[in-house]
């Protein structure tokens, strides 16, 4: 056994003893302990924006909100947990008169057990160590076991010391956060396939996350792997609102897709319209704003390094043309935003111009009627969003694009554009396949807490050893359905 | 293209036009699509028992029920989707005045797209060709496609006539429900490899399940398999409860065991208890009265070759002995009750002692100690259910006892038995691993339909195109997340 699979062994059963123990805990002391949490991430000082930028390369004002937005997490995900939406508590009461007599049957939602979490690059705080996996994980009464993201360890670490020093103080035990570095695949295989891990999550690229759904499903057990892999965002251009808007829209569109040079799964990398004299006016604002971006460094060397590529890959494709570059010189490091054209008739019949170029990149296809415009988004891969360039008339009369470009993604915009993924409740951050793993669930928002529960129905079970969600007095004052309707009140008083 | 597979292609094109097509249709229509169907079943007459007698050797009272329970379904979760409980609708307001402006965000669950049902051999009805899957299928707003089961298919197509007339009779496009016989594994497999399918519900063998999981995980696009595959349902026996009740125990136990000739997922096929004179009158008791079972025809021949099988299977493993075997003779078809014993030493050291097997069949694992049923415990795969035969004072005495089994299974049940799953909105029917292949979601009950879901947010959406569930005015009247609070009220009024 190597020193790191004999620390692995270790660590795990500290965390399987954790949840054992957590399990025993009443949820005003999880709430309490996620607070916690959010102020011991609130009280870093500028240590932590310093790191992090020397780290990821993201500007100051970029990381100081995205500290916010991760404080806002424990804190939204704390009150979601107080107001018991992640349980979806739901009472049967007996009925001993009827034939054959009617049990009493409630169900609650559990934890899962033990979880995995695999951050992402992009947000080394809002989606890494202490980012919405393992905050929604802590939530649904999971121990987490994070493997820091080799792109920013040193940031990665002062928010694991924060947790730690949030579960110490909220008195929980050690093992309900751990922190490891895994140096190669084979390392964080073993900790996918070991038995007390029960889910993964994981924001990353679609090779990444296909390799842990394929670890997860061979195991002995197999066990869900909720995956957001990013996708390329096609932004719809709709004949009416391009009529009206064009420059404008352009304007705003390459704002959108050079924000954090293009370093963001909502990046719209798409765009699909029908050729137009004003397809054209946006074409032509577009490349001068375009040409206008200054080159930014990338997260690190191999991201920049990767966007070359994968540009290169997509623009060498059959009927692809460079639109726009940045004029400026990018100089080792950074990326220049790009923008290319194909017609809808070539991108029908090639599925490599659907690969994702993590970065500033747009690729326009140039549909030749509205058909065409149809066909094209049959062919369509699932997508994390879809943005509507649209009047309400545009929405009127394409009701049937409309309806198929609502099966390809999981959120649908209108004349608004996909980056930003606001933290809340409505948020639904998870595509159908390949945008994520489980189009069923989402990775942002409280409802990302039901990831990491399943259902549990008790049946006829006194009321002194429920969950405190299921007990008759509703100790927690949450809705609740009971016998099919929904109520706050107490049972059998 | 073999005629099979012509065949296959025109359904599945009916299929997806119908999707397209039922997208546009209201809510409403929907509902009464689902009363119609449930109307049509319940006036199908005496052929129907009749033919379901002669193709399952079940008995017309026990049919009559599963109709009745069949039509139940069809209601019930119709009333689910009025009250609107499947579409978990949440909507977050709009802020412009926050910086950066906060969009308005709603989200619902829609239609995962058509649906593949294999029904199971046990249920004709309720949870065959118009049964459960199908049920919450169509509620969800997904045309289906059943596998007609070769174990009874004159049972099934009177029961897809019946839908048919439902379909047609409401108005909606034949393609919404097709009905298909195959004659080999190819066959099915070309069903779950098509495009067109976008989930599978399955009932049966925990082996016929990962079939299908196998087969939906290597598609292009993969799929969710939603397999309920059964479970050998542990029964504990804590110290306090048998001490005081042994005999009437038994009795109630021989009744759950045999019931159905024990072909129910939830029959409950093994005792964990710690030996004690206790556990021996139990054990004499049940004796008596697995001795006086009268052996039944089961399904059909296979059924009851495959229990004969799995019998000498595990009575033939090291440290079973036979306890108790029916006394009266069973012929051909027919399927004997048995109960065997085997020490918790042994049960530890071999996992095939927990091979399911389908019929009236338990095995009675004797611990010495509670530190021994504990570790059992620790042994057991996923169950659809656990049965704790207790005393409040052993539920107190055995706290991590019974936190262990409440991870192993979907169901606790507390001086109750398993069989007989209540349809309703707090049921979960649905274990982890291998008791069924997704432990987050039910195959019983109203919160089956959300399988057959995903979420979809809308951002920034103009009201009259949105869904009606998320719609400022509340057409459908349904509760609501609004701004993080449940509620029935009109937006902006």
């Amino acid at each position: 056994m190597s020193i790191f699979q004999e620390n692995l062994e270790n660590t795990l059963q500290k965390t399987q003893e954790a949840f054992v123990e957590i399990q025993t805990y009443p949820i005003a002391r999880r709430i309490q302990l996620m607070r916690t949490i959010a102020d011991e991430i609130e009280a870093l000082g500028p240590e932590l924006i310093e790191t992090a930028r020397a780290e990821s390369n993201l500007p100051e004002a970029r990381l100081t909100g995205e500290k916010g937005r991760t404080i806002f997490q424990w804190r939204s995900y704390a009150d979601a947990v107080e107001k018991g939406y992640s349980f979806d508590a739901s009472i049967d009461t007996a009925n001993p008169d009827r034939t054959p007599p009617k049990p009493d049957i409630r169900k609650t939602n559990v934890a899962l057990g033990p979880v995995a979490v695999f951050g992402a690059s992009n947000f080394p705080f809002a989606f890494s160590t202490a980012g919405g996996d393992t905050a929604s994980a802590i939530a649904a009464g999971c121990p987490v076991v994070v493997k820091a993201h080799p792109g920013h360890p040193k940031t990665s670490q002062l928010m694991a010391d924060a947790i730690s020093r949030g579960v110490e103080k909220s008195g929980y035990p050690k093992g309900i956060f751990s922190h490891i570095f895994c140096e190669t695949n084979e390392e964080a295989q073993a900790l996918i396939s070991h038995p007390v891990i029960k889910a993964v999550g994981f924001t990353g690229s679609n090779r990444g996350g296909l390799a842990l759904v394929e670890i997860a499903s061979k195991r002995p057990e197999p066990i869900p792997v909720f995956a957001e892999m990013g996708s390329i965002n096609p932004v719809f251009l709709l004949p009416e609102k391009i009529e009206t808007a064009a420059a404008a829209l352009a304007k705003q569109y390459a704002g959108s897709l050079t924000l954090g040079v293009g370093q963001f799964c909502t990046n719209p990398g798409l765009v699909i319209g029908v050729e137009s004299s004003a397809l054209e006016e946006f074409e032509n604002v577009l490349n001068e704003e375009i040409a206008k971006a200054l080159p930014a460094p990338m997260l690190n060397a191999g991201i920049a390094k990767g966007y070359q590529t994968n540009r290169e890959k997509v623009i060498g494709l059959s009927g692809v043309t460079v639109l726009s570059v940045a004029t400026a010189e990018a100089a080792e490091g950074q990326g220049a935003a790009t923008v290319a054209t194909v017609s809808g008739v070539d991108f029908l019949i090639n599925e490599d111009l659907q690969t994702e170029v993590f970065g500033p990149f747009a690729l326009i296809v140039k549909c030749k009627s509205a058909d065409e415009m149809f066909s094209v988004t049959e062919k369509l891969h699932g997508q994390l969003t879809a943005t509507l360039l649209a009047t309400a008339g545009d929405l009127g009369a394409n009701a049937e694009l409309v309806a198929l470009i609502q099966n390809k993604c999981g959120r649908i915009i209108f004349n608004n554009f996909p980056t930003g993924v606001e933290v809340c409740k409505s948020m639904h951050h998870g595509g159908p396949v390949p945008s994520s793993s489980n189009a069923q669930y989402t990775s942002v928002g409280p409802d990302a807490i039901k990831r990491f529960t399943r259902p549990l129905s008790f049946q006829n079970w006194p009321d002194e050893f429920l969950p405190e969600e299921l007990k008759n007095a509703n100790p927690l004052g949450i809705w609740r359905t009971v016998d099919n309707e929904v109520v706050k009140g107490a049972i059998g008083f």
